[in-house]
Order: structure tokens, then C-alpha cells, then sequence
């Protein structure tokens, strides 16, 4: 039972992604479609409903809690309030509200979400809760609001608390980041693992999933940080499946869903064979029949609305002709991920900013893509590395605009527009040319390809990227996350620079 | 939380047992009202409802599944079917289905046990179970039909069978019986107090209660039994607070109900302060303040309907009167508490059996006294050890008929009357007048008395029924459980001798 983890994170459509987990003996999920709901709102959280029924996965939803993330810096495809949140919980396999991730609204008692949390309240639901760093009584305050579990912890100490006050902690390796050593300590301060302890997998590329796994690859994880491999296992099984309330799940007995894995060793967890419901689905890797294919409209529809087409002004920035130089604020890249604010000062070439000038400076666009008034911003970023031509996305957490980063205007134009016409996905362009493709035609988020074939474009992709500059172990990750305005201090949205710690949005030019 | 108690064997009123048990740390309830719902039905189900409404205590109902235990075979105040049981789930407050006792009705498909199991799995509730002895193939059967709990064991290996498939076993030291000494075994070969252990104690009378306490006692004896303490109150805890899907209580966290217990020592475990929601209720052993009285019709009615009125024929067995003698089946009761059949030749004069001739046989009479009928039987017993006088009760499990023990009609007559009377209860005749009395006017099973005063009125009976040759320890028990139908081998209801084991009314004569 993984407690928690984006389908879109994979790249993959439901279908792709449960014919690539299950064979790793990923037999129910908990998803979070917060992705897909923050472009295609309602009707995204259904597609998610609607394109897994009838798959031997068992998927659950949770109504995404925080659509937009920030509500007023950012433009998002829709908008979850209290009516939204209580009419998903109406709906079947829709079993709580996903992370509460504005924790600073839950703690201000802020409308939208006292509303979401009061609809959860209602429906005497799970809710799962987001919270890095909070401790103490503001702790305490999140979780008298009513979330209960998290993933986030800044150090180890904090897990431990979080157990202690009787939160759930999701223990994690995604993508991203994993919380997996901080809690191998706290099981050893609590002399064992305890039944608040559920796994989840939150985020993991198609690249990961291909080379690590996913749920198993998190119990050799924790197997290798020193949890005994039967509580780890427990963690993945009873303990998710009792804090979803799945009461038919994570106890092999009589009465129960017969969701069985075969492992030849519970150290190594390689995971033989698969049984759902009873049935064999998996064997040694493959799944044993095709998953049935339901055809869900959503699915041909083109989502990316850029009108009028990206042109190369928009990744210009305009100074007036009598200019000689422009002082402008600068967002900066740290080694550890945060995002800091310099100002440096540009020459000014004709009107335009020449950023030449600084050669560790890019630009990066956000353009509004859902159809909401097509805002665009542009704002000079120094520690991508990126070095020559440009890369675009529609992947751009959590609105999913499309994001373009490059040095030169003419090179964004060519991958903005390559990503209009495939609806979506991420692509690099250099010379004048799109030199790597992974189309995402599904809600510019998900490909319909397999596993097979969509990780090694990914791979094909991050080469690229490294061949133009990023020496990033992953390249992609720090320019899909560019556009969180709530990752401390920056995030560039399709409003402009954001100063997230003020929550407002700061002009670039600085003079 | 106490997983499963008869509120009703306690004798008390809701109220008055709220008021005895917060003292002794007992904070949430998981009530079935079996006893009450065969007497009135779901106006007796919706009286623990009213009654509790308000208290401090945390009363929680399951529906009744078994009433009447045995629908043919006795006559209940009420039945309940599919359409009985979806209706007391809809209710506030009721979280459940209580202990399903009819296994074999289960395991055969019986029509009444699959629609009121149809309904529970319609809601998506918990569904409590009830079966001793069964192991194997037939346990899995159970399990698959729906039950997952049971307090019910008969050795430590069938306890142990039951924690191993998944069953919730409910660990129980009532009046009747215990299974700690199991559990404390089975505990040991887990290697630990597993998540699926909770606590219940089921029947606990007045006289018990006043001596011994509540959970309280029960946490002293799994101690006692090798239990470690932290884990013992797990069971009473946390554990109960899952199995009940009460997902505000059981842990001491924010966000809770602070229900808090403060208590000298884990070991001895003799509670000093308690806290429900947060507001200290009990000190040292009493309430801090009075418990709010509401005034509940029900409690008004006298719901022992006899007419006629009984009659010393009643308590006469008739021959013919040219008959020199009959042969007659006479239940035994043996020492461990089952019930087996012989068969004795007994003197007739006047057309009527003569018992004085056996001294150690007595005569047992059930009446009818829910205005269903009328029906009357009468059985001689072997075992009982009355050797003078009458006891009349209307606590007669699980109809809850008017049942009358005695050896001469005058005296039973006498002490039948006076339950007619008093609206229920228990009472004893002796030399042509009522010498102990035990009224439980509510319903004929509870009474408003608080358990100080009723506790000794208990004590008084039971003196008084040493001193009329009964010498058991609690000489009430064999007499209020004689008209279970459901205890091998033999039960008496108002239809006659019930063969438990063939599910059958057996006549008494003979010959």
C-alpha cells in the first residue's frame, strides 16, 4: 500500500503506471492527482477515477486540498474550495483529503482552507497533511485542525516528534528526497517500528521507477537503514492500509482481498510474483496478461492553450532605448536547492537586456496555458548552468504553465512552440532545432507510453541537458520545481518573481 | 474503551452504570444492547441511545445481530431482521454489529443471518463475532461471511488460531468467565501483545463490579496473567479505539479527545483522576460532579405482561389421574456448567407429578411475558441445589422471560407474583412470603438504583439463596442462564425443553 504518491510524477498515464508498479508488487495506491487537478480541475480528478477503474491496481484517490498552492501568486487551470473538496469526497474510491500543504493558511484559520478542512470534517475523512519543519505548538495547532500524517521532516528530530504526537510520518524515497535514515533513528529512540509508520513513494520519475523500483525499492531502503525487513514490510501493507481505512487490505487472513507478493528473501525484496484479489497479475518482473485498455476521451484532448503562440518577445526583456544599463533582480540557485535573490547590473542593447553579459544567467518564461488570460512573465536566474539553448515544459509544478528556460530568445521560441503542438511534455532545442522530445499529450503531464520506451527518452533528455551545461545527476529537477512558489525564497510563476517568504511578487528590475 | 459490554448485566440504568464505571477509569463503551432488544425491540435499542445522551461517558451501540438467539425455538419481545438492523445503523452513535452468535445460521446461509450480515456490509461497518470452539476451515468460513472479532475461546490454541488470522480477540475477565490466562499465553508465543488484541468485559454484575472494578480489573489481571503493563493498557486504548474505527481516541495526542487517565502505577493500575474530554469526571474513586439525569419514558413502564396473572397450576406437572407414575426427561446441570438429560420415574397423585420424591430435583417454569402469547412451560432440573423456597427473575437469557425455580407451586407462585409487581427483577419466596428482592424495573433488567445500594441488595439475594442450598460462589449465575437455548446441551424456554444440539423442543414426559 503506497499512502501517498503522485501518478503524474511517473509521466506515465494510470494505465502505464500500473503496469509498471505492479510488477514490483505495488498492489494499492493512495493517489494525490493534485497535478492534473491544478490544470483540469474536477474533471482531472475524475479522469484519474475514470482511467483506472477496472485495473487489477487498486487505486484510491485523495481530493487534492490545495488547488491552486497559492491562490493569488500564481494561475492555476481551477480552483478547489470547500464545494469541490466535499463533492470528490462524494464520489467512490475517493477516501480523504490529500496533503495539506498550505500549513500557514490551516494555521491562520485563512477561508479557503478552514472550508476544505470543515468539508473533510463533514465526511469524518482521512486527511493527510504536509507540514516541513513545523513543530511544537504550531504543530500541535496543524493538528488539531485536523491533518494527520506527513512526509516532510527537515531533520530527524522532527520525525521523531511527529511520531510521538501520534502522526503518521510516510516514510519516503522518491525522486526528490528521502526521509528514510531520519526515520531508521527514530525507530531506534522508539525501540521499533511503530503502527504510525506507513510508506509511500510520493514522487518518482520513470527513470528511477526503471533503474530502483518503487514500493520494493523503499523496503530495501529502509531494510538497508537498518528497520527489520518484517516491520518495513508492515509499514507497506497493515499499516497503510489501517490508516486509509482499507480494513480488507494488509492482513493476509480469510475475508480479506487476497493481495499477495511471493519473495524469495525479505532482505533483498525482489518481488517474484504478484497476486490481486487471488489472481496471478505479475511473475518474475512482467505482468502476466495486458491490462485492459479503457478509453478515456480527456486522453486525445490537446490541453496546452497558448494564444497567441510564443514568440520570441516574450523571452526578450524591454528596457527603454535610452538606457545604457539595467539593474535587475536576479533569483539564484543554491547547491542545496533553496533560492536566493541577488541584483546585478545588465547592459542594455536597442531596449533589450542583454544578459550575455553574465554568462551563468539565464532567462526563464512562465506563460500561462490554461486559457485564463494568458499572463507571461520573464525573470533572469543565475546557478542552472545551463550553458546554450533552451529547454521547455508544461510539466512546472503545481500550476503547470509552461515554463521555458534558455540564453536566447530565438532557441525558446523553437521549444515553446514544439510543446504547443505536441500538447505538452518537456523538450530541449539548440541550434535552431528541437534536439530531444518527451511528449506529455495527457494533460501536458503524462505520456501514454510505457515504461519501457518513456524512460529511456527521459534519459535521452537529461543527456541533452547535460551536453548543454547541467551536470545535475538529473537535470529535469530543478527545472520542473523553478515555478513553486513555496519552496523557500523564490519561485518565478506566470505573475513574475515571487518572494515566497512575504508571499508577493517582487518586480525584476530593481533600479 | 471497553470493545464489548452488556450495559444491562451490570443491572444498573445507563446512567447509574456511567456512574460507577467513569470512576474507575472507563471512558468509552462499546455497547450492545442485546438483552434490552430482545426485550423492546429498537425502542429498547433507542432507550441506551436517550439514556446515555449527554453523560460524560462515551457510549457507542452496536446493532444487535441475534435477537431472538434462536427464532423458533423461544418467544422474544422483539426480532430483528435486515430491515431492523439497517435502520440502528443509520442512527448516531451506533458504529457496529454486535457479537454475530448464530455461527452455525452463518455458516449455513440461514436466510435471517445473511440479510442482517447484507446490511452491515451495505454500511461498511465493523462487524463483531461470537464463536467459541470454532477453528479451521469453518473459522475461515466465518471470517469470509464478515465477523472479525470474538471474545469466545475454549483453549489457548483456538485463541491463538484467531489472533494469527487476522480475528480481533477480545480479551475479557466478565462474571462469567475469562480468557486472560489464554491470551497471556498466546501473547507469549507472538513474541508480544499483537495490534489486533483489544478489551472488552462483557457481563459484569453489580456485585463483581462494586468488588473488583471495570477495565481497571481487567488491566490488574492481564498483568497479573504476565501481560506487561504498557501493553495491557494498549489493549484497553489504542487498540479498542481502531478496532472501532474511533479515530479521536485512544492515543494522547493534539487533536484528540483528551480522555486522560491518571493513575499511580501502570501495575497496580488503581485510578486517581479521570479526564473525559478534557474535564476531570472522577477523583479517587467518585464523580466530581453528578451525572445530568434525563428523563427517559421507558423507564416509567412496566414491560412484564402476564395475563393471567401466574397461578399455582402454573408449577404443577399434570399426569392422568389413573396414572401411578411417569417417566420424565430432567435436565442436569453439571458442575461445568453444561447441561445434559436423564431420565427419572417420578410418583403421580391426583393427576399430578410429585417431584418430592427426587430431592434433588427441582422444577423450572418459563412464562411468556412479552404479551407474545402467553406460552408457559414447565422441565424438572437436576443440579440446581434449591432444596427450599422459589426464585423468580425476569433476567432470563435471552428472552428474558419470566423464569421461576422452585420445588413446591405455593412458593413459586409467591415470588412470580411479585416480579408481576414490581415491574421485574429478581426475587425470592420462602416459607409463603418474599424474602429477598432484587426489583429491575427498567425493562425488567435494570434498576435506577446507584451500585452502592444495589450491589448489597445483589449480596442479600445471593445469602439468601446459600441459605435455601444453592452453595455456589454467585448462586444467581446458573439461574439466569438456564433459559439459553444456545449452551450445549440443553436450554428451557417457554416453549419447552430445547434440544441445543438438534435445535428441537423435546417433550418432558417420556414414556
Amino acid at each position: 500500500v503506497d499512502s501517498h504518491v503522485h501518478i503524474e510524477s511517473s509521466m506515465m498515464s494510470p494505465a502505464g503506471f500500473a503496469a509498471a508498479v505492479l510488477p514490483r508488487g505495488t498492489t494499492t495506491v493512495v493517489v494525490d492527482p493534485h497535478e492534473i487537478g491544478n490544470v483540469l480541475g474536477l474533471r482531472g480528478v475524475r479522469y484519474m477515477l475514470d482511467a483506472t477503474a477496472g485495473l487489477p491496481l487498486r487505486v484510491f484517490v485523495q481530493a487534492p486540498s490545495c488547488v491552486p498552492a497559492v491562490p493569488d501568486l500564481e494561475t492555476a487551470g481551477a480552483a478547489f474550495g470547500a464545494a469541490e473538496v466535499a463533492e470528490m469526497l462524494s464520489w467512490e474510491r475517493v477516501v480523504g483529503i490529500a496533503e495539506v500543504m498550505d500549513y500557514v493558511g490551516v494555521l491562520e484559520g485563512e477561508e479557503r482552507m478552514t472550508g476544505v478542512l470543515d468539508a473533510a470534517h463533514e465526511a469524518d475523512t482521512v486527511i493527510s497533511g504536509h507540514c516541513p519543519g513545523l513543530r511544537g505548538r504550531e504543530l500541535a495547532a496543524y493538528l488539531v485542525a485536523g491533518p494527520r500524517s506527513d512526509h516532510e521532516v527537515e531533520n530527524h528530530q522532527e520525525l521523531l516528534e511527529k511520531l510521538r504526537l501520534g502522526m503518521t510520518v510516510e516514510v519516503r524515497d522518491s525522486s526528490f528526497s528521502e526521509n528514510v535514515r531520519a526515520t531508521a533513528w527514530a525507530v531506534e529512540k522508539l525501540s521499533g517500528v511503530p503502527p504510525n509508520l506507513v510508506a509511500c513513494t510520493d514522487d518518482v520519475y520513470p527513470t528511477d521507477l526503471r533503474r530502483h523500483g518503487h514500493l520494493d525499492h523503499l523496503i530495501r531502503s529502509m531494510v538497508a537503514a537498518g528497520i527489520p525487513p518484517l516491520d518495513a514490510v508492515r509499514t507497506a501493507t497493515l499499516h497503510g492500509a489501517n490508516r486509509h481505512r482499507l480494513h480488507n487490505l494488509g492482513t493476509l487472513a480469510p475475508g480479506r482481498w487476497g493481495d499477495v507478493l511471493l519473495v524469495e528473501s525479505l532482505e533483498e525484496f525482489f518481488v517474484d510474483e504478484v497476486f490481486v484479489g487471488g489472481r496471478l497479475v505479475a511473475r518474475r518482473g512482467s505482468l502476466v496478461d495486458a491490462l485492459p485498455r479503457a478509453s478515456v476521451p480527456l486522453e486525445e484532448e490537446n490541453t496546452v492553450h497558448l494564444t497567441p503562440p510564443p514568440r520570441p518577445e516574450d523571452f526578450v526583456l524591454r528596457s527603454s532605448r535610452d538606457r545604457q544599463e539595467e539593474r535587475l533582480r536576479v533569483m539564484v540557485l543554491e547547491p542545496d536547492g533553496t533560492r536566493g535573490l541577488t541584483t546585478l547590473t545588465f547592459p542594455v542593447r536597442e531596449g533589450r537586456v542583454d544578459i550575455s553579459a553574465h554568462p551563468g544567467v539565464c532567462l526563464v518564461a512562465v506563460l500561462e496555458r490554461h486559457g485564463k488570460g494568458g499572463r507571461r512573465s520573464l525573470v533572469p536566474v543565475r546557478g542552472l548552468k545551463l550553458k546554450q539553448g533552451a529547454v521547455a515544459t508544461t510539466v512546472a509544478h503545481d500550476s503547470h504553465n509552461l515554463l521555458v528556460v534558455g540564453r536566447d530568445p530565438e532557441e525558446m521560441v523553437v521549444a515553446a512552440r514544439e510543446l504547443a503542438q505536441v500538447a505538452g511534455g518537456v523538450c530541449c532545442a539548440a541550434g535552431g532545432e528541437v534536439v530531444a522530445s518527451l511528449p506529455l499529450p495527457i494533460a501536458g503531464l503524462m505520456s501514454p507510453l510505457p515504461l519501457e520506451e518513456l524512460a529511456p527518452r527521459m534519459d535521452a533528455l537529461n543527456e541533452v541537458l547535460h551536453d548543454l551545461g547541467m551536470d545535475y545527476r538529473e537535470p529535469l529537477s530543478p527545472i520542473l520545481g523553478l515555478a513553486l512558489p513555496v519552496i523557500p525564497h523564490y519561485g518565478i510563476t506566470d505573475r513574475g518573481l515571487v518572494d515566497v517568504d512575504r508571499q508577493v511578487v517582487v518586480p525584476v528590475r530593481a533600479g
